[in-house]
């Protein structure tokens, strides 16, 4: 099966909103091994949406939406869906009463607005929004709908998912109803084919991503160290590199042709070329890699922040379960509070300033005494734009990790034209790779 | 002038990389005037990029691309681009010299890969990346290529930009080379046609957007509020509402036909309605709104938090000029750091637990005293998904505000549903806007 999705509202067209549905979806697709070939951002147009679902129909089985499905008056989805599919709005008494339980304590919400919710489109099967007032809408081309029968062409695989463009929403509906009644129509699909047709085998075959994570090392370095191998692998591979915050993704791909043990033959003859830059060979956040040395571990870790104000502290905790190993943090923008809280040297601040191997080296020390953990890091930079100085330029970070082995520290330049948030990610990005990287070490 | 954008790249499609390349770039489209009508993303699929080319040109003057534009061989836009615009790859000098500059420390990165990065094509107009090597490559239909001339339909004014996907290089090249130029394009081609045709009308008319952000109340009651004023509202002026995280942000807008004093004289009628909901009279994060109050009050802030594990740390420090009136944080996650850093007592973690209304106050009137600030807030909650009890269920989040006025606390129940990281979120919003609100009310 191949989906397309489309995402619908001017927020994203005016760009005041980021579309993370897209990616989130289509990470859930792939798991299923459905693939997804377009994602289409549009506005809340009655013709644009017409034309998108033309297009998108004509090159897929499925296509998914989101947005446009709220009560007020510049949503329109679901009007636009009732003019494609041939259908009229109806009444849908478990819609309401599902409304009327969301909002049991909240009598105000329930209002004349809120009841056009429960309004269907009459050929739609429904599925329930466990966590909002929009329904989840199913069109199929075996309804009424002249419109995706043409494009269907005779195939009674297509249909469309409206859903609402609240990502949480979203989520919840595409977990709990979505991906269930999509991999039941793959597997169903797939035994009515009986394998019989190209169509059902590209239905079946596993779509397998392999992702392998370095660091350190620039992209076409990589490139042609591991050409040799690049080259040689089959036909049915792909390989991709993607580069971002200084960490190189690269990714094997095979989209139903190779078996996994072929793809584990090709990263085991990747791997030794890859060693010195390798931190990982799956594609998992930094955080979650160093949690899960540390919990294997049973150590602990803390942080002290300066330039990185807070980040490298939401990073580490962005887990449930994080609070086995990660103490806390000590957010010290102020030098008043590096001494009072942390114990940095008075004479050191005056002596080096805040930005200095020094007074990053006592940061870490002085917070993992005060947290009484196994690690400890510490960050003070210049983030920028502004508070450089020619000694030391804006992206000047200082990092140091205090170890029960003792501690080191490292000065990183990332500020050629980079900004603020860059320069902070970056900084977050050493700041756990060199101490994964050390873990690895030691494993 | 009507643009579209494309982003290319397989790890869009399979949910590996979240494109928050668009949204800047509709951002900066809106900014001078430019309407973005759709966003498409594709794969690294010759087809795939030449069919969406021609559908983007079928529909819009100029189309913008990213991504696809590396050293490695998973990176084919510029071929495809040659293909499309029948042009060929030939050295270009000044872009040699300008790798060789920005590689000039790291002589590995100057290898046989790189040096395909100077190869452009010919009928391109090539503006430099100052800080990357792929070259920008501005397309005209003036130029040879055929099939773009075809589709131009004799108009002069259609091009494609192809611009690297790695956002820092993308969001420079935007802003000092593409931006620029589509500007003086845009000038020009008005000045040539004179404002006699609709077209030349419509790219001088100015885009508006005008965004109120609400707090505490549902879209559905929100919208029955305001009923009668959007109804009254002109046909050239189009409200939309956009939900998130608790925030509403209600957008105005009007596409080149009504003048800035209308849409203030609009405003200004909408305002008593909302006035009980409104933090802000313009989109910004609600960070900045906070910073600019306490900037404008010389006044200083500082926070300890528990489950909202450093994210409102990184929020209040996320604008460069933070470090004026945020002081710093403790993130304490382990009750040990609670008591002895903050300073709450044994006797009340032992009675009340760690999320409890005097917990709360006590972390926040310990950082308060710890970090002399005029502010304090402090956070503790259970944020999941596991760790919930029956009396304190996961999303229970209880949240304290020292002021020089005394301390407030309040407990807020965010778990409906709700995830980890949206539980936070919801977290750090009420955070904000409950001390937002109060020192509104003090102006």
């Amino acid at each position: 099966m191949r989906a397309e999705i489309i995402t619908i509202g001017d927020e994203l067209l005016i760009g005041q909103v980021v579309d993370t549905n897209s990616a989130w979806m289509a990470e859930r697709l792939n798991e299923a091994g459905i693939e997804l070939y377009q994602i289409t951002s549009v506005h809340d147009d009655r013709e644009h949406i017409l034309k998108a679902l033309d297009e998108a129909f004509s090159r897929a089985d499925i296509v998914l939406t989101t947005g446009g499905l709220g009560p007020t008056k510049d949503d329109i989805t679901k009007h636009v869906m009732c003019e494609y599919f041939c259908t009229t709005l109806v009444e849908d008494s478990r819609v309401r009463e599902h409304i009327h339980e969301l909002y049991k304590e909240r009598p105000d919400v329930l209002n004349r607005l809120t009841a056009t919710q429960w309004l269907v489109p009459e050929s739609a099967k429904i599925l329930t929004n466990r966590v909002g007032s929009a329904p989840i809408m199913v069109f199929e081309n075996e309804v009424k709908g002249e419109r995706l029968k043409v494009r269907g062409e005779g195939q009674n695989s297509k249909f469309l998912i409206a859903m609402p463009g609240v990502p949480h929403e979203m989520k919840i509906a595409m977990r709990e109803q979505v991906m269930p009644f999509l991999e039941f129509r793959e597997r169903s699909q797939s035994e009515l084919q009986n394998g019989a047709s190209a169509y059902s085998l590209e239905a079946r075959g596993e779509i397998i991503h392999r992702t392998m994570m370095l660091y350190g090392i620039a992209e076409s370095t990589l490139a042609l160290k591991i050409e040799e191998w690049e080259n040689a692998l089959p036909q049915s591979m792909h390989l991709a590199y993607l580069p971002k915050d200084g960490i190189i993704r690269l990714r094997l791909s095979s989209y139903g042709e190779a078996t996994k043990e072929e793809i584990e033959q090709q990263l085991a003859n990747l791997k030794p070329l890859i060693a010195g830059n390798l931190i990982a060979t799956e594609d998992l956040p930094l955080e979650t890699i160093l949690g899960n040395q540390l919990k294997a571990r049973h150590q602990t870790i803390a942080t002290a922040e300066s330039c990185t104000g807070g980040r490298l502290a939401a990073a580490l905790n962005a887990q449930s379960g994080s609070s086995a190993y990660y103490m806390g943090s000590v957010v010290a923008y102020d030098n008043r509070i590096k001494e009072q809280v942390l114990g940095v040297k008075h004479s050191t601040l005056e002596k080096y300033g805040a930005v200095s191997e020094q007074t990053v080296r006592e940061m870490a020390e002085g917070v993992r005494a005060l947290m009484n953990t196994d690690y400890a890091i510490a960050t003070s930079g210049i983030a920028g734009p502004t508070g450089g100085t020619p000694d030391k330029p804006v992206g000047t970070v200082w990092i140091a990790w205090a170890t029960p082995d003792g501690t080191v520290a490292e000065c990183y330049h990332f500020g050629v034209a980079r900004e603020r948030e860059q320069i902070t990610q970056r900084a977050v990005t050493a700041a756990l790779v060199e101490l994964i990287k050390s873990l690895n070490t030691k494993q």
